[in-house]
Formats: structure tokens, sequence, C-alpha cells
């Protein structure tokens, strides 16, 4: 049965990620939510995904549960996920896997939480302003290098690359984190999608009680 | 300039990966060898590397940064390096990314040291020892549902998903991991493969001094 299992919106960072590629491929599957708890480990979510996490795909017999996994498996339907051009393509990769294996402190200290709006951290761990110090510089690198035809990444395409980070730019506007010109001028670029708008929309039709066990401590 | 950056080769684990997949691509690059210091980060990779990590890959213009993405780099130009069938090519992929951002307590209790041989850990951390189960079942599914025509996880051909487990591979084999019969044929069928005969003989011809400032204290 072909299915998209992601988990609750409004926190759900790599569920995001899975659903924009989906949505952007135009694959015609069902959204599955469950409701995150703790760690995100549900029993529910252990019986459906084989590494237990969510975003899962199922999609004519192909079974995909990593989120960079399923970005690739879109970009093969929609060859406009990733850059035409061989240079900009190997660019967009790379910022892709980075941001999949990486900035884990950032992760961390500014869990995404869709129902924060500009409300900065008291105390912003070091580790994590480095992260954000370092993402402002790629965005603002690689929109100076590879931008010009759009206000994405890549220019005009909504790129696999701007799907890794469009939970990142939903963790800057919640925690009013203060960033570059260019770079904040892509920030409401990317808040501005018509799919990031529909997911902030479906979010806030999710049960209430989905929407306040987790992070709500987080200063 | 062409070439493939990567750091010594008895501990970096990353730059193994990105050498397999450069090399199974024939891509015509030299290695730039760099001694890895503490952590990793010494300015000579700052001065190079745009995330300040090995593997680097510069190739007609093209400039990739990270493992994963240099396997689908390599893998444009030789498609082998993914499965031909639509549904194994998405588990690969899966397997990969999961590889790419995961294992992370196996990583950090048995680092890569190809000067280590069937040593066992003192103590075994839980969570290590966790991943090295998952890792087990998922080689043993794998190879049983995709695996029939050779000895990699995909079959005949080494891809990928192969190179990004190359590393996981050497750990088990240095440090006397004991596996199911499935996984342990597969892991000697890694260690075989001529690629990885010929990084061990070239990281037996390193300086010695890069040798052993890393890891040794590990019991």
């Amino acid at each position: 049965m072909d299915r998209l299992v992601i988990g609750t919106r409004r926190y759900s960072s790599w569920s995001l990620r899975g659903w924009l590629a989906v949505r952007c491929a135009g694959l015609d599957v069902p959204d599955e939510v469950i409701a995150l708890r703790g760690a995100g480990q549900t029993s529910e979510i252990h019986a459906i995904s084989p590494n237990a996490l969510v975003p899962y795909l199922e999609h004519r017999g192909a079974k995909i549960w990593e989120s960079l996994a399923i970005c690739e498996y879109c970009a093969e339907i929609a060859p406009s996920l990733w850059p035409s051009e061989r240079v900009a393509r190997a660019a967009a990769r790379s910022i892709a896997s980075e941001m999949h294996a990486g900035f884990r402190a950032l992760r961390q200290a500014l869990p995404m939480n869709l129902g924060r709006e500009g409300r900065v951290l008291a105390v912003m761990p070091d580790e994590a302003q480095r992260d954000i110090e370092t993402i402002d510089r790629l965005w603002s690198v690689t929109r100076g290098q590879f931008g010009a035809s759009g206000p994405y990444l890549f220019g005009a395409d909504f790129t696999n690359a701007d799907i890794m980070f469009a939970p990142v730019v939903s963790r800057f506007t919640s925690y009013g984190i203060v960033l570059s010109p260019v770079a904040d001028a892509y920030r409401t670029a990317v808040l501005d999608h018509p799919l990031m708008q529909e997911w902030q929309r479906l979010a806030a039709l999710e049960p209430v009680e989905w929407q306040l066990d987790r992070y709500e401590s987080i200063a």
C-alpha cells in the first residue's frame, strides 16, 4: 500500500523534508501521521518503519526509510529536485548531505516547533551559535555562486538542498535568529513557498494533544 | 586541479568511503593524503575543504565535500554503484543514508584502526552493541532479499551501500565482533575486495608517525 508515514507536523523536522520531496515530485501517496512522543520512538513507528524513524515512504513496492534517500528517490521522478548542471548538482548534494549528518548542536538546541514564533533562547549554546554562522555562510555563498536565476539556493527551482534546510528555516524563524541580509532573504523565500504554507496549515489542524508534549519547556 | 583529499588511511573511515567510490568509478584523480590529528580538524584541512572534513573531491570543476555526495557523484559516472532495479536502488539508498547519519555509538566506541586485528574491547557499551546487532540484521535481511546474484549486499555489484559499510567491516574485524553466519560471510567478501586490499597496502606505506597518534589507548 502506497503511503508516506510522518510524525506530528509541528515538531517532526525530518518528516517535513520527506513530505516536501514527495509533494514536489507529485507522488500520489496519502500521508499517514503518527503522534511523536518522547524521543519519537513509539511502538507504532517500530511496527512500520525498518529503522523506527519517520518519514517512511512506500511507493510502488519501494520502501524508503531515510529522508535523504526519499529526496533522491523523488529526484529520479522529478529531476528538477537537483540542479541540472553537473557542478551545481555536486554542490547541492554536498550541502544536502552536510545537513543530513551534521549541525547536531543546532538541531538539539533549537528543535523545530511551528507553534513558536520569534522567541529567542535564554542561552544560546556556543556550538549551536557556530552552526548558525556556518549555515548563514553556506546559504550566502551558495546563493552568490549558484542562485542568480531565482530566490532559492540554486536559483529558480526549489531543490532537495532547499528541502533539507527547510526545517532550519523554520527554526531560525521560531527562535528569532538574526541572519545576514542574503541569508535572511533566503529564509523568507522558503517560508513563503506554497508547500511550506500548506505544511503550516495542516500542522494547525492536528489534534491539540499532539501539540503540547514536546519541547515546550525549552526557554 | 583535480584531486581527492583524504586523511590518514589507517584511521579515516570517511576517506575510505570516498576513495572506494572514486576508484570504483575510475576517476582519474590523484590522492592527496593529510595526516589526521586530534579530532581530524587540522588547519591544513580548513584551508582545503569547505566544511573542514575529508574526503574532499575536486573533479572537472565540481567540488564535493561529503562522502555520500561523492558516492552519488561517482554513481552518475558509474551507474553500477547503485542497483539498476528501482526497488533495490531505493533500499540501497536508504541503507547508505542510514549509515551516513547513524550508528554513532558504534563509530565512537569502535573507531576504525587498520592496525588493530581481532582484539576485543574490554567493555562494549550497550548502545554500540545495539548498533552491531542492528547492522548484522540489516546486512542479513538485505543479502536475503537482494543479494542472490553475488556476495555483496545487492548481489554481484559492489555498490555505494557496500562502500558506506566498508569501514564497519574493517571495525568488526579489528574488534573481533562475532556476527551471524550471513553477516560474517558478507564481512569476508568485502574484506577480500581488491580495492579494500589496496587501501590496506597503501595504509601500511604511510609514515610511521601518522600511525600512532590516535585511538591507540582504546582498550
